[in-house]
């Protein structure tokens, strides 16, 4: 008998639902808008409705689904499956995973969403086979998990992976978080709108992004860096010098202290780009890792795209089956 | 039967080794000058020499020794017992291991210093029964070692641990490693020298330090750092200001990114100090680790001191062993 799960992918705007199988064939696919402000068991409810949806689309033998894997944004526990807070989702301590096994029957799996996606690539994308990855992950802010003999590295307390927080420059820009000179203040998307929102609104510089947002730098998606930078927009030409350089300088850091088989990176930003800002990223990261440190480390781009989310979790529904 | 293993400290100047029981007792030791001028084969005869003084010195017997651990210098790959390098011996690819197994016929493990100076911690100190722990060596360097699930974690080019070139401040001071910004060239006692002689000797600024070291500030050793804090010298209280938090950034990215059980501070300058240096590095790292991240890592200080080589060395060749 064939053994499938399904993978779940939890957002902040929509639900994704995948029936997967071992070999990681998505079977068939669901959608349903996540509506987070309607209270939390409707939302869950609308979970539960996406995985039988996609899981009637797929044809396959009932019983032939094994588990349940979710990726859900936000601090989590994975032993206990409780959201402890996604503010996102406005949700503060909601156990998803017993709320969906006492409504589907199925042993169900939750971790957060960057875990998640690396487990995917570990699993089904760039990382097959290799047994001690780092996952990096550009986008509004900068996420990460880790990958140790091939299994998810929690830490002590379950957050391992916090690769936006590395302190690459001491006293530097304020972050998020309340420190200065993390990664994230200074190469996630939301670090660069800052540079050009100063470099335009406060500096007066000429920019494409102008006329591609309308005149609304808030609005700068990763596809619009992609398009200025196919444009060769000076001023997005030199933040981004800054963002490979501050990249290279974490992923430096993070080379010499664990020097792992393979850095994977993906995420918005760096999936709206091409093969050029990864090359960029390496060359960076040559300058500040040891060269006989960097020696044994690949650094990738993610590989499984849109579906990085449904199939990392169909991967987390597999590995602790597993684990049992 | 009693099982004991030999451990080696091998260094620069002197070669220490030790009898230890499966508790950790150590039943004998010896010390020999490396010499480390002669001959490599004249200098792994002493190491030989060395093995046997403290061998013959502890009456076990002789079929009770099951493995001797040496921990070395310099890169060095932990299975073939090859040390690659190691500029303050003038080692150059030397087969440490096989050299010593024909010599004196018991399995020998090598690993490097810093290796087993953490595995020693994990086995016999500060660290005993820790599943995730980092070892942070402060001394003329910045070394460190990586425990995980219980066993040393080497790394894709058996470099890991190389917490001295995380970099803290990009575009900072240069480094030895000829980069820029790494926590080494931020926070280990060569960097407080640099800090000390340019404000002595460029600007002018009064110190004990002048007094302590007969004006030769090249001589500042860890133990005169420690007199120097003990009077309240203003310069070194400076100095050691942001030494303290350089560490704290360190350890901070450490904390953030692999969130591990317990962190075991080190080396000649740590154990030179009292219990409030550690204190205040603790106090730096909350400024720079996430809060619920910290929450569940230990900051300590190792408790093996003079005897942290021989003992990490024994705990090499047990692991080693139990591995096969």
């Amino acid at each position: 008998m064939n053994t499938n799960v399904v993978g779940v992918d939890m957002g902040g705007t929509k639900i994704l639902s995948a029936v997967v199988d071992a070999e990681g064939n998505i079977l068939s696919t669901a959608k349903v808008p996540t509506q987070a402000k309607d209270d939390t068991s409707i939302v869950i409810d609308r979970i539960a409705e996406c995985i039988r949806e996609a899981f009637q689309e797929s044809g396959v033998a009932p019983d032939s689904i094994q588990a349940i894997g979710i990726g859900a944004p936000g601090p989590l526990d994975p032993e206990t499956g409780i959201v402890i807070f996604a503010p996102n989702l406005g949700w503060k301590d909601v156990p998803l995973k017993t709320e969906l096994e006492s409504r589907i029957g199925i042993p169900t799996f939750v971790d957060n969403d960057v875990n998640v996606g690396t487990l995917g690539e570990h699993t089904f994308g760039a990382g097959k086979g290799i047994q001690n990855l780092v996952g990096i992950f550009v986008g509004t802010g900068i996420g990460g998990g880790i990958i140790l003999n091939g299994e998810l590295f929690h830490g002590a307390s379950k957050t391992a992976g916090e690769i936006g927080h590395i302190i690459v420059k001491a006293d530097g820009p304020k972050c998020g978080c309340g420190t200065r000179g993390c990664l994230e203040a200074l190469a996630s998307r939301t670090a660069m709108t800052k540079a050009f929102q100063k470099a335009i609104l406060k500096k007066g510089k000429k920019s494409i992004l102008t006329k591609l947002t309308d005149g609304d730098l808030g609005l700068i998606r990763s596809g619009t860096l992609a398009k200025a930078l196919r444009s060769k927009d000076k001023l997005t030409l030199k933040v981004f010098k800054q963002t490979t350089k501050y990249l290279g300088v974490g992923i430096g850091s993070i080379v010499n202290f664990l020097n792992p088989d393979m850095i994977v990176l993906g995420g918005g930003v760096v999936e709206a780009l091409d093969d050029k800002f990864i090359d960029d990223i390496r060359k960076a990261a040559k300058k500040y890792a040891l060269p006989d440190t960097l020696k044994g480390v690949q650094i990738v781009s993610a590989q499984l795209g849109d579906d990085a989310g449904v199939l990392g979790a169909a991967a987390l529904a597999r590995q602790r089956l597993k684990d049992g």
